[in-house]
């Protein structure tokens, strides 16, 4: 490896197939790393700004057009960018949630979702999982039915479209219908959907739809977006209205919630490089799910190894159980659990988290259909390696 | 230009000598760029992550090193990272402040200052500038004083080492002894002082040091750093409380205030990459004021130019007054005010707002002593081709 100052060349992309859960879907295109290269430098995205002075009016790069198309890609009425998924579910909460008051939100919820309503000192109402790791409607209506008689009612549903704990997707739809019986606004949270799969807001009827660059939109971090709907858009969106008691200054028509311009840099311009690419790729997502079946069908063959995931696949990331298959093996292995990782990495394939061998996560967004059928028969291959039998 | 998807390549410091103000002290170093390059994908700093699963644990690439280094830098006690400078002053209101409660900052602050008060629904209280646009002790003490008499004790005093309007430089340790004596806390903003000359925490006497990574310290946006005196560590560096109140879960280390894992992907490695160049420049910034009182000569050697900010300099951000001299041309120029940046840019210089010709900033920071005296004679150039007389 090449060191570029203190610090080392990261060399995975180059020379593995890489199946780490969270990173699949945020790898750059190569259009987004010419755009990172060119435009590295943090204020360059403010070369040509102009009146009114906020960074989502630039021309160029285009980043007004994006979020233009953004809004509409997701049929959702505007979108606001932010530093990460994250800052995207505070401006939401600082918005909406004051003290003491509840968010129902599912209890398969990523930790930043819980952050963004510890920060506003808010509290957390949780949804009730089903045996089978879903959300579902029903125990949301209970949530929000026991929130209501214990503690108030809530400021937001928070819902995750697919968790990142099994990659289940979650009858969102439904969700947001009983929350608006209750007029909560509900939160869908995207970050394993928009830029992978189609995402219409007005079809799921939600009011907030809560993105991921770097996760799922092949941008660099932190990147993230906020599609707000009209409703909501006056009080998410709201501009200063602060002044100097001294001076008198007032500070135009700069968005409170995301402290004025909201994201500079190659994250922006990385997302805005990726975004012909990311816009088509969510129509072949069938693609993705054919050849992930490749995947996991070669891996349900190994006796005794199970998809601890909802099962078909509606997504590319998915939890294994092989408590009975590699894990009886890791027992005896001179290389304990370690034999499975070290076995892929031989191979050529990292990102499944070294040593674990009873429930672990992978994630084949990406692949192309021939590097599927390699990464099918290499977990066979070390399954034969390891006398476990095939059927 | 060569497209790059549908974003065009930047061409700005590959021709130019670019004096944009908030720009100079920014430019990527060649070690950030290749860091940049290599680190593009966002979650590429968590290849490396381990128990307990947080960004500043990361060794590799040596995040948990460059906190240590950075406080140890700025001598205080710990260091978090932020997308941004702004993220850091919202991480500090965010503890402090709460509704309705005040904050004294300087009149001469950056919008983003006043925005981190108003959204948390704070008060503003303005610390009044001189007429020679200073902040001073005695004025912080006056507006202290009102904030107690009209609405309260101020929860903290917000103070710029260095202003972006003049950048002039401000007493920060006599206005830290002030506030000391009332128990406030005090901010300091150093987003055009570190990275770019030495400060020094303790011999300040502040309890809070916000620097900008692509401001002053050659990294990418959206960087920034937020320096914390052990009095304050547990408020403002406190980690997750909250609990899932139908799983039980609870989610280990992460911090509230910038909402757990702090700042990933190409940003926080290009600042890594940058530091080591970063550390030794300010040693050197003597050199950067000599360079730019050869340009600041040069404009005052033309009849009726002044410089606006304080004089001596004593930073490369500079407000020239030339309303008796550029802009008296500007009023008969075929180009009227364009002439003066289409000179400049004629001349391969760049980053001075394009039409103004009485009050303009612009910053030398980072230029060579070559191009200092290039960038003197253009300047008298453009005066000679427009009959201004030069003593």
């Amino acid at each position: 490896m090449i060191p570029a100052g203190n610090v080392d060349t990261r060399f995975v992309e180059e020379g593995f197939i890489n199946l780490d859960p969270i990173q699949a879907a945020g790898r750059l295109t190569p259009e987004a790393m010419k755009a990172v290269i060119s435009w590295g430098d943090g204020y360059s995205v403010c070369d040509h700004c102009h009146k009114p002075f906020r960074l989502d009016y630039v021309n160029n790069p285009p980043v007004a057009d994006f979020h233009e198309e953004a809004a509409k890609w997701l049929n959702m009425d505007s979108v606001m960018l932010t530093p990460g998924a994250r800052r995207a579910f505070q401006v939401v909460t600082g918005t909406l949630v004051g003290k003491g008051e509840p968010v129902v939100m599912t209890g398969m919820g990523h930790y930043t979702a819980y952050l963004s309503v510890e920060v506003v000192d808010g509290i957390v109402r949780e949804i009730k999982p089903t045996p089978d790791h879903h959300i579902t409607a029903e125990e949301t209506a209970n949530a929000i039915e026991d929130s209501i008689r214990e503690v108030g009612t809530p400021k937001l549903v928070f819902v995750d479209a697919v968790d990142f704990m099994y990659g289940n997707m979650h009858e969102v739809k439904e969700i947001a219908k009983v929350a608006h019986q209750y007029d909560i606004p509900v939160l869908y949270n995207g970050v394993y959907t928009v830029g992978v799969l189609p995402v219409d807001g007005k079809k799921l009827g939600v009011d907030f739809i809560v993105g991921s660059g770097h996760k799922s939109m092949a941008a660099p971090a932190p990147s993230g977006l906020l599609a707000v709907n009209e409703e909501y858009a006056d009080s998410i969106t709201r501009t200063t209205k602060i002044q100097g008691n001294v001076t008198g200054r007032k500070f135009g028509i700069k968005q409170v919630g995301i402290l004025g311009c909201s994201l500079m840099g190659d994250p922006v311009v990385g997302l805005i490089a990726s975004f012909p690419t990311v816009k088509e790729r969510v129509n072949h997502f069938d693609e993705e799910l054919a050849n992930h079946k490749i995947v996991t069908d070669a891996l349900m063959s190994i006796e005794g190894t199970k998809v601890a995931s909802e099962y078909p696949r509606r997504h590319t990331l998915t939890r294994m159980d092989t408590t009975e298959s590699f894990n009886v093996t890791a027992q005896t292995h001179k290389k304990r659990g370690f034999f499975l990782s070290s076995g892929l990495a031989k191979r050529g394939i990292t990102g499944i988290m070294p040593g674990v061998t009873k429930q672990w996560k992978f994630n084949t967004y990406g692949l192309t259909r021939p590097q599927a059928e390699y990464l099918a028969d290499a977990f066979l291959d070390i399954a034969e390696e390891n006398n476990l039998a095939i059927h």
